[in-house]
Order: structure tokens, then sequence, then C-alpha cells
């Protein structure tokens, strides 16, 4: 038994098989082979998985996010299956006498350019398709990359730290928990994990290696402790106490379907974070009563190139159509510090979380802002959108930011196109000189939203994901309560609302001191939704 | 006639040569050579070079730092002109027939090993002496780094942007002023800039090479604009212009030996900032009342391995004997983020500005702070000085640092060494933490400095280096202008003064601002000493 000890940043227990994310680095440098019709049927094995992994995608976003926008695995799938596609490769193969890898990719090169060359702009926009379905042959060629699902349906995923679009590409549904090496309970992988409410302990220290693969593993989230291989002993006693874990959730569903409301009748919005339409039937699940932050970049963060407004446009009236009336806060664009992109070709940064990011990048590329803001206006029409401008510093930001906004639904009423004329506009609260300047502020917008990590980081000027300053970092720090107290009494002074969507809305040690201070909505990840209803509804604010 | 436009960090106008400052990475790796005795007369003649700069150094230290610590140059001459080292280099290159650089760097290496070996410790800590000769050695033999002098005695130095290291190893009376092609107003060539008063330019975008070395040019604070090789009507315009600089500057004149006080009585203390006991002229010249921020950092930065406490004293004491009974407020160690050194061994950040630095360093490795410490009391037996700590964020830390500092006066009081028993320890106020919480910081210290540059960064969350974000960039933000107004009442209920030491405090368009909300002493670059002393003898506070 391998007994491991990290973070938890999600208190249940799980059991079972273990899996290493590996990962390959994809080479297609050209090389001479002897036996090119190995090379042949290397590459018809790797276009055959790359078919079926594009029929997997289909069929999940379909059900995910909707036919229209899960089309384009379709069509990568019938553009693997093209004869002129195929006959290319094996053509480059045999004569040229070289490896599989360089033979895609100079089919993948010169296809794209016959594309890029032609008149039809819809044609043109293939260029982007064919080099796609060629990276993920050349991936499959070089050994793939992921979870091996092969041997158990449900694994707890070993990694050492996951990309944010690493964790876009996993198949949720088949997680069982995350054990990481490093990583902060901040991480990508961590939100995700709070986000699905599974168990996952994070920065253990110990990085895993293929000899772990398939052994039995348990998650006690509670202590933060891993134990894999682990002998009869614990296995019982971990057995017990998921068992009493169960208990407790049992417990919990007391609390669904009630309101989230004080004993003295004081009643708080109680909503979801998510990442991803995909994490909708985790919202319904877990009861949360609308969507308070909607971190959209995932289109930005799952595409090659940049999404369209259709695109767009369809994964928020579809969320819009799964809430039924309730309310979705969406977040424009949130790129940039640790959430990279290619095709956005920022620029390195010596300090990138106080550098070219969010609405930065919006403000300075208002083409890019505009596409999202339409997207977002046109699905307006389809229930209760609001839209929230992250990492604003200033009152001329937020008027910029709306000037474009009126910009757009100026365009889209002489087009007669319908949108929600009274949707609410807020902003984030997450850097020092917003809460600062939360008086000036409060009077542009319709509503705040508090992210405590952001206002964290920067209030203490450390980095969260930085662990060597954990001895120094204070996630109850006295300065940062003060600036969200300050910041809810701003609100309410110009009689807007205001909420709090950091990890600190989760606290529940915190919850009666956030409601003494007047907070109005407080919106953290599904699996939280249920433990602070039931912590709101035992406190009695009258009480001293 | 060459035209660049940049930004100005100093307002003065400069004319004369320009010099590219060069750097060329150093090799060592061995390889065989044909004739080995033109590697001999190699190795010879940059022995030479590394000599006669040595002589050089020494005779600069003795003048800015004193004999003392001007030692170790002399010591590193004799360990050149040593016949065992010379023969050890010039025997394995015609033994072994291999390069000057590989003998030298093999010597290096054994003989440090030899050292390291010793059971005295004076003879070990030979060992990073042997290794900076053979270093500088081998410098020489990859053609230097550095500025040209041999055409010009004084330049207007060229370069991308020079890191804290670079600057401090410049021989700055022989400097005429700066352009450099990227760096912020705020960058390390910026504050050197300021501190010499002399001409600079910075961010022209312009990567100028090795052309312009040695071609006349004009640097034109004022504006910003940089000519090189200037046709003759730019040429005497900017003559005009400069004499009407020099008359300003006499004007000037009229309020040194002055007190700073405002026209209804207001007496501000008047302080420098320095980074060097070599700025020390500049301070006396400039008739700064006092140093408000001595960055003491220097003696880190210029050595090859942590500076003892000897050293430390040395340069405090002489500090404050130069000063003859004026305040010098010492900053204590403030080593990464964008000030690093080698052998401190930090590991890299994704976000090194909310990295591990400053107090933090400090408080992490407190054998480290306590050298430091020892040597700031035992100067302070020489004069008037005062402990600043940087980068506090919480009440904990100021407690732990005052505790670090009580038990390194109960271990001077018990070997009966003298230190000033009233001195003032006091902190920067540089995150938006510890201006948010200046009411309870105030009841832990003697005294509040305002960083301006990093109070504003981080209440912005905007990286004070990155010139793509200078849109987004306020340094008149009314979010910093009230922290600071913040700190002031705080500080003064608690009955300590507050001072401003960073860039803001030498903004005239701001010093009536920073008056009414009741500054008591602004710390600011030399050559802005007398500028601001005419402004605040302007001010009547009583007008409204």
């Amino acid at each position: 038994m391998l007994t491991l000890k990290g973070k938890s940043v999600f208190a249940g227990i799980t059991i079972g098989p273990l899996a290493l994310f590996h990962r390959n680095t994809i080479s297609t440098a050209s090389h001479t082979v002897e036996n090119p019709e190995v090379e042949v049927i290397r590459f018809q094995k790797a276009r055959d998985e790359s078919i079926e992994q594009l029929k997997g995608l289909y069929d999940k976003a379909v059900q995910k996010v909707g036919e229209e926008q899960a089309a384009v695995f379709e069509v990568h799938q019938m553009m693997l299956e093209d004869d002129d596609y195929v006959d290319s490769v094996e053509e480059k193969i045999r004569n040229g006498k070289i490896n599989a890898e360089a033979a895609v990719d100079q089919t993948a090169q010169e296809l794209a350019d016959m594309f890029r060359h032609m008149e039809d702009a819809y044609m043109q926009a293939r260029a982007a398709d064919v080099l796609d379905i060629s990276r993920r042959v050349e991936q499959q060629l070089c050994g793939g990359a992921g979870i091996d699902f092969s041997k158990y349906d449900h694994v707890i995923i070993a990694a050492d730290d996951l990309a944010p679009s690493e964790t876009l590409q996993l198949d949720t549904d088949r997680i069982l928990g995350f054990v990481t090496s490093s990583g902060s309970t901040n991480s990508h992988t961590a939100i995700l994990a709070r986000t699905l409410g599974i168990a996952a302990v994070v920065n253990t220290g110990n990085q895993l290696h293929n000899d772990v693969d398939g052994l039995m593993a348990i998650i006690d989230g509670l202590t933060g402790m891993v134990y894999i291989d682990p002998d009869e002993d614990t296995l019982s006693q971990m057995r017990i106490k998921q068992q009493e874990e169960k208990a407790c959730k049992a417990r919990l569903e007391q609390v669904r379907h009630v309101p989230t409301v004080t004993r003295d009748g004081r009643v708080i919005k109680l909503f979801a974070n998510i990442g991803n339409p995909g994490n909708l039937p985790q919202v319904l699940a877990n009861d949360a009563e609308g969507i308070g932050l909607f971190r959209s970049e995932f289109l930005y963060l799952e595409n090659s190139d940049y999404p369209t407004e259709e695109q767009q446009f369809e994964a928020y009236k579809k969320t819009l159509e799964v809430l039924e009336g309730k309310t979705a806060v969406i977040r424009t664009l949130d790129i940039g510090a640790d959430k990279q992109v290619d095709y956005f070709d920022l620029a390195p940064e010596v300090n990138p979380a106080m550098g070219m990011r969010a609405i930065r990048i919006c403000l300075t590329r208002p083409d890019l802002f505009k596409t999202q803001l339409r997207a977002l206006c046109r699905a307006s029409a389809f229930g209760k959108l609001a839209i929230m401008f992250p990492m604003i510093i200033s009152v001329a930001e937020v008027r910029k930011a709306k000037k474009i906004l009126e910009e757009v639904q100026i365009e889209l009423d002489e087009k007669a196109i319908a949108y929600d004329k009274d949707m609410e506009v807020g902003i984030m609260v997450e850097t020092p000189a917003s809460a600062v300047m939360s008086d000036e502020l409060a009077k542009e917008v319709d509503f705040f939203s508090i992210g405590s990590n952001d206002l964290t980081q920067y209030t203490l000027a450390i980095d969260r994901q930085q662990t060597a300053l954990d001895a120094f970092f204070d996630s109850h720090h006295p300065a940062v309560l003060r600036l969200i107290q300050q910041t809810i009494e701003n609100g309410h002074k110009a009689g807007i609302w205001v909420g709090i969507c950091g990890e600190l809305g989760a606290d529940l040690t915190l919850t009666e001191t956030f409601l003494r201070m007047g907070v109005d909505e407080l919106s953290v990840s599904p699996p939280a939704v249920l433990p602070l209803r039931e912590k709101i509804r035992s406190l009695d604010l009258n009480k001293a």
C-alpha cells in the first residue's frame, strides 16, 4: 500500500482503479522507412481510431450542446472517410517511403493550402478542419493522449496537473476522482472536481507513473489521504466511512426543492458556477436556483479557431432552454493569464495574472467582443440571461464595454432581431480597484458579483497557484473580508444586488458573516449548493 | 538623422556620442586547438584586462563604500597574479591543446574544489573567489560585456533594456543618458536615470545595433524624442533648448538649503530614494533632508554569494557617516520578482511579482534575515537609522519580523554590542491588503512608507512593466489615491508618521493632493528633490 497526502478539494470518498493521464508529443518530422506497408497500416489504424473518437464526441455533443453544434464532429468524420484524403496520405507513404506522421502532415498542409485559395468562404473555412482532423490522426499515431478506458469503465485519474483544455476533453461521466501531484486547490482540475462533486486530492508532491495504472485506490477527501493498492484493513475502514458519507448526502436530500431562506426569513439566491453546458445536468441535479457564473471561455478553449457567433448563440440558447426560466449570469470571455489559447496569439508575459486578459483583450479587440455580445443578446430572447464583465478596474472600462454592447443592440434593432431589452448587465468585482471604487461602479451596472479568488490574490499580492506561499496566504484575510463588505454596502446604497461567486461563497464557516454583511446571492459549484442551503436554513440573523 | 520616440523618464536634454551596451554569452566548452600558443596569448591578454578592471573597481569602491569593503577587489587582483593559477591554465592549454576558455574553467573548478576541502573556513570561502575571477577572465575571452569607453569618455548608453545587475556594473560617472528600445518608465534603467538625474528615453520600440556606436545623439527628455546623427538645424535648436533647461536648473538653486515648508507653515520631510551607497553624493548634491528609501539589496545583487554581516555593516555605517545625523530609512532585502540573484536559487514562478519575494523570503529564511538585521542594528549606533519591512500584508507578518529583530537585539545586548535602542521600525504599504488593514498595522509600527509603484500594480492588477496595457493603466487611479488617503488617516489616528516613497511622490501634479491628505514625508529620486521643494514652498493649504 502506498499512502499519499495532499490537499482535498472535495470532501467525498471514492474507491476505484487508477488511470494515469498520459501525454505524448506529436512529431511529424519526416524519415525514410524500410517497409512503407507497415506505415500504411499504422495510418489506417490511427484513422479508424480517430473516426471512432469523433463518433463518440458527436453523440456526447448532441446530448450536451445540441445537434447544430455537434455537426462539426460529423463533418470531420466524413472528411476522414474521404477517398482523396486517404489516397493522398497512402501515396505519399508508398512513393516517398516516409513515415505515416510525415505523410499525414504533408497532406494536411497541401489540402489546407488548396482550401485557403478557393473563392468560396465556406470552402476556405475547411482549411482549419483539415488541419484539425490531421492533428487528431497524428496524435493517435504518436500514442494518443488522455486516459486509457480499455480496462475499466470508471477510473480515478492520476496526473501531475491538468491544463484547462485537457480537463475539457475528459469524459467526465467516467471519472471517479482525481489525484494530482502538483497544482493548487484553485487549479482547473480542482474546479472541475468541485463542479462534478467528486473526490479529489491535489498536490500530493508524488508524481505517479505507469506502474500504478489499473491499481485499486481510495481517495479520502475528508482528510486529503490517498491509499494506492490498499490493505484489507484500510479498505474496510474506508468502506464504512463511505457509508457514513452517503448517509450525510441522504440528509441533504431534505433541503432539495425547498426555499433558500434563513430562520428569520431572509431569502438568498443560491446559484451555481459552471464552465460548460456539459455541467447543466449537475446544476439541475443539485437544485441550484440559477447560474451565477457561467465561464463562457469553454468554446474558445475547446476550439482550434475563434468560435463563430452561431456556435456561441447555440450554446447559450441551449443553456437557457435547459434552465426553463431560471437566470444564467454569463461572464464574457476571460482568456489570458492561466487560460491560454494558441490562436489568440497572446505575447508571453512576465506576470500573466496581471496582464492582457479578460475585458482587457475584449476592449482591445472589439470585433471579437462584439461577436460574443451579439450571440449573448440573441440568446437572451430565449430565457433570463444576464451579462457580466470580468477584471474591471474602472468606470471608464465599464462605460466602454456598455457602449460596445449598445452598438450591438442598435445593429440588432436595425435588423429586427429579438433580444431581451431588460437584460441585466453587471461586473465581476475581483480586483482591489473595483472593490475600492464600488460606490462609483455601482451607479453604472445592475449587479456586482464578487470573484473572491482573484480579489484575494491581488489584494494579498500572492499568486493563488504558488503553493510555496501557503504559509503567507490567508483565504479569510481580513482585508479581503473588508473589501467584500464595502462592495456589498456600496452596491446596496445604489440599489443593486451583490453576489459572491468565488470559492469563498461555498465556505460554510463564512456563510453567516456574508449574510450579516447583506449578500443577496451566493454562487457555488453545483455539489456545494445543498450543503450551503442547509447551512443558510439553520441561521437566525436576529440572534446576536 | 534617425528620429526615435519613446517615453521620457527624466526631463533633461543631453547631447553626446552613443555607445551600445553589448552582451556576450560565455562558452567554456572544450575543443582542440591547432596552435596552443595563440590561446596562451589570448589568456594572458584577458587576464591583464581583468586585472585592469579590478584596479578600477577597487579605486571606485574605496571612494564609494570604503577601504574595507573594497578589499575584495584587491584580493581578486592578487589571485589573478598568482603563479599557481597562471601556470595551471597555461599548462592545461599546452598539454591538452585546448582553448583558453576551457582551460580557465577547468582550473577554476579544480582550485575551487581544493579550497572547499580545506579545513580553514577562511580558505573554504576562497572557492567563491576563484570562480569569480575565472568568470571575469572568461567574460573577457568571450568578448566582454558592457560599454566600450575606448573612444569617448562620456556616452549615451543604447540598450534594449538593462537588468538590475547590469545597471549596477555601470560606471555611472561616465553616462550622459540612456536610450532603450524596451522597458517601462518604471524599469531599473529608468529608476537609475532618475537617481542620476540624467536624460533618458525608454521604450522607443527600435532596437539599435552596432552601427550606431559612436554616432552623435540628442535625447530630449522634455518630449521623449531621440535624434541620432542629427542635422545642423536640429542640433542648434536643441542646444538652445539645453540652455533654457540650464537656466531652469539655476532657478532651482534658490531653494537649496532652505526649509521644505508650505506658505501656511506646514513642514514636510523631503527625503531621497537610493539604491546604492554610490548614490550618496547625489543625495547631498540635491540637498535631500535624509534617505526615505534605501534599497538594501544592492550588496546581494552585486555579489556572487551572500554578503557577510560585516560587508553590510560597513555599507550602512558609511552611509550614516556621510549623512552626518540625517535619517536613513533602510528597507530590508527585497529580492525576488524582477530582482533575481542566482545564489538564492529561487524556483521560477508563473507570476513572480505575486510570488516569493522580499519579506516572504526573509521570514522563510530567518538566518539570512538575521544577518541583515544584525548589520543594521550595529550600524544604528553610528547615526539615525530606521528599518523598514517590504511587502507586508498582515499584522502577523509584522509581529514575526519584529520578533526576529528582538532576538537579534537580545543577542547584541548579551555581547554588549551597541545599537540605537530608539531606532524606528516601519513598513512599506505597497499591497492593497496593507492599505486596507492600515488601522491595525499602524498599532504595530513607528511609521508607514507608501510604495506607490507596487501598490498601483496590485490594486489595478496590471504589471507595471507590461507596456501593452498602458491604455488600461492609470497612474493617478482614484482607487490608489483612496488607499493612500486611508493609509495616511489611519497612520495619524495611531500617532505615527506616513510618507510616500514611490514614483507618485515626485509627481508635482499630485503634491497638493498629498499635502491636503496630510502626508508627513515625501521621498523621491535625488534630482526630484529641489523641484518638489520649490512646489511645496509655492503651496498655501489655507486657500481652498
